[in-house]
């Protein structure tokens, strides 16, 4: 059978555009024995997929041109040869970006029910989510009492991580790009909120935000966000180095603060990290979060797209703040 | 009785000068009950300082104009009336920049008899050497068979970083800002030393003395080595954030690397301590520092200017790399 899927046709420069994706017919193979047919029903669009369409060395290897775009999806077995994955059986993948698939077991995760939307399985429930309260809880051990920091508060990490801090006893201050995400982050329980693009200068934005300092940073924007944030924080705080999303689509690279001196003076610790380095934690991560969903304690907040041919536009619209909390593309043929 | 001591006459605009600094005659008081008389016999300078001749909030309170500087010294009781502290004993202070003070017991630490010249407890078993312990053991665990990096490696801190780095069965590189200084720092044991004036690109020597790149770098330079560094760290690396002495006399701030990326890339962890905090692992070190140094496994380099008088060159000097290990002022009158 036929099935499409987006290739890479070429690597952008700055922000992505229509031109870099490609809409694809493909023809699928046969099902040889122990594989499946699996049909996409939700795919991912994330912030670091911009990093894998640079050729580069990093901790994932390079999308290639007029190759297929990977990244995160949630299947149903449609067609199956494995007793494993009987048809109807729903696998989480990182076979995104294409309708629909042929594959081993490998890759392929079963997906527990919980009763949860399939799709938060790609936010919350998945690696954004998971993304958060690593940062949270395994980076920084984020304490009752203190103030927490996040840039791109209104992201599918920055909404999560917001929300924990909030449920950790923490006093949490979000930056957005919009009053109406502001309003937004408001309602879910942040202290303060500040739209970075309005407020002036946000080292005073932060200062006023928080007066007895900051303890906690969690990163997703890199740039000035560093910068105000390294001039606001207080002796010893940690920082969960996650993301520089201002920087995902620099031509030509933006210098780092020149204020890095202060990781002496206040005796920080910067840490990065990747989530799948902790993916041992996910069932206790897991089992947290569902119930913290099933009792309302946390809101998972998402914008969808709908038909793999959005896809492309849903990922551009990533750097374009186009999203409240997770975005994803409702995958329909 | 009258002595002299050195005040700061203004606060110096990049590299400072000699007129920054004055020469002055004071008298001091008579001793009260349970004062001492004390004669400083050594007094350090350090890159620090130049922080502290900023007006500005730091971990340290800033020096005033018209006021004596002060910093770390060695002294001896010539006069006393406090019977814990008899005529004759050494004692190490925080009041250096000055022949002579008159001080109750507050602030004056006994230094222990080691058979050590008493200079050391101004350089490697003082400050700068508990600094390059501290940085190695609690901030950054380097392990055997890792590759250490350290930078300004043949200045106080440095130097003692590059043998406890070999002592501790790493491969060490270090970086110097002369031939000569490579030559001496080879004979101390490092195994690569880079002279990052004359090597060209540093990104590219550092890839050439770090073919497995580097798991630990022990920062004292900043700028271009910090940026040259992240590019060759290996995954999970650290960096003990201990200086970054190639800004402290920046008149414009200079921006940071723009590759701090590499940080969540590559999964770093930097830390910025300062070694006060750790001070209560003193005796920790100085334990094993001594029987190091008694046994030749590690030696103590100094350059010894004379004379209170040319302390500010003395001080001035560490910024044009005129000291080999740590500078000192011996003071004669």
């Amino acid at each position: 059978m036929n099935t499409q899927q987006i290739i890479l046709n070429s690597r952008p420069e700055g922000l992505p555009t229509a031109d870099n994706f490609k809409l694809q017919t493909t023809e699928l193979p046969e099902l040889k024995d122990g594989e499946v047919l699996v049909k996409n029903l939700w795919m991912s669009v994330d912030p670091y997929m911009r990093g894998r369409m640079i050729d580069r060395k990093s901790y994932i290897a390079p999308f290639e041109i007029d190759s297929p775009l990977e990244g995160g999806a949630i299947g149903e077995v449609i067609e199956s040869k494995n007793s494993t994955l009987p048809v109807g059986t729903k696998v989480s993948n990182m076979l995104g970006w294409r309708n629909h698939f042929v594959s081993g077991e490998e890759g392929l995760t079963v997906v527990p029910e919980t009763g949860l939307d399939l799709s938060h399985f790609l936010g919350i429930m998945g690696m954004p989510g998971m993304t958060a309260w690593t940062g949270l809880t395994r980076i920084t051990n984020l304490k009752a009492g203190e103030t927490l920091f996040v840039s791109a508060a209104s992201g599918a990490v920055g909404s999560v991580a917001c929300q924990l801090g909030k449920l950790m006893g923490a006093r949490v201050i979000g930056s957005v790009g919009s009053d109406e995400k502001a309003e937004k982050l408001k309602l879910l329980g942040a202290d303060e909120v500040i739209n970075y693009k309005t407020c002036g200068d946000l080292n005073e934005a932060l200062a006023k935000a928080a007066p007895e300092g900051i303890d906690v940073y969690f990163e997703n924007v890199g740039g000035e966000h560093l910068r105000a944030t390294l001039n606001n924080m207080n002796d010893y705080g940690r920082v969960a180095v996650c993301g520089m999303i201002s920087q995902y689509n620099d031509t030509t690279p933006t210098p780092g603060p020149e204020n890095l001196f202060q990781i002496i003076v206040k005796k920080l610790k910067l840490e990065g990290f990747i989530v799948f380095d902790h993916w041992s934690h996910y069932g206790e991560f897991a089992k947290e979060m569902a119930q913290w969903l099933a009792s309302g304690k946390i809101q998972a907040e998402q914008t969808i797209y709908e038909g793999l041919e959005n896809a492309p536009e849903a990922f551009i619209g990533l750097f374009e703040g186009k999203n409240k909390g997770k975005m994803i593309v409702k995958l329909t043929s």
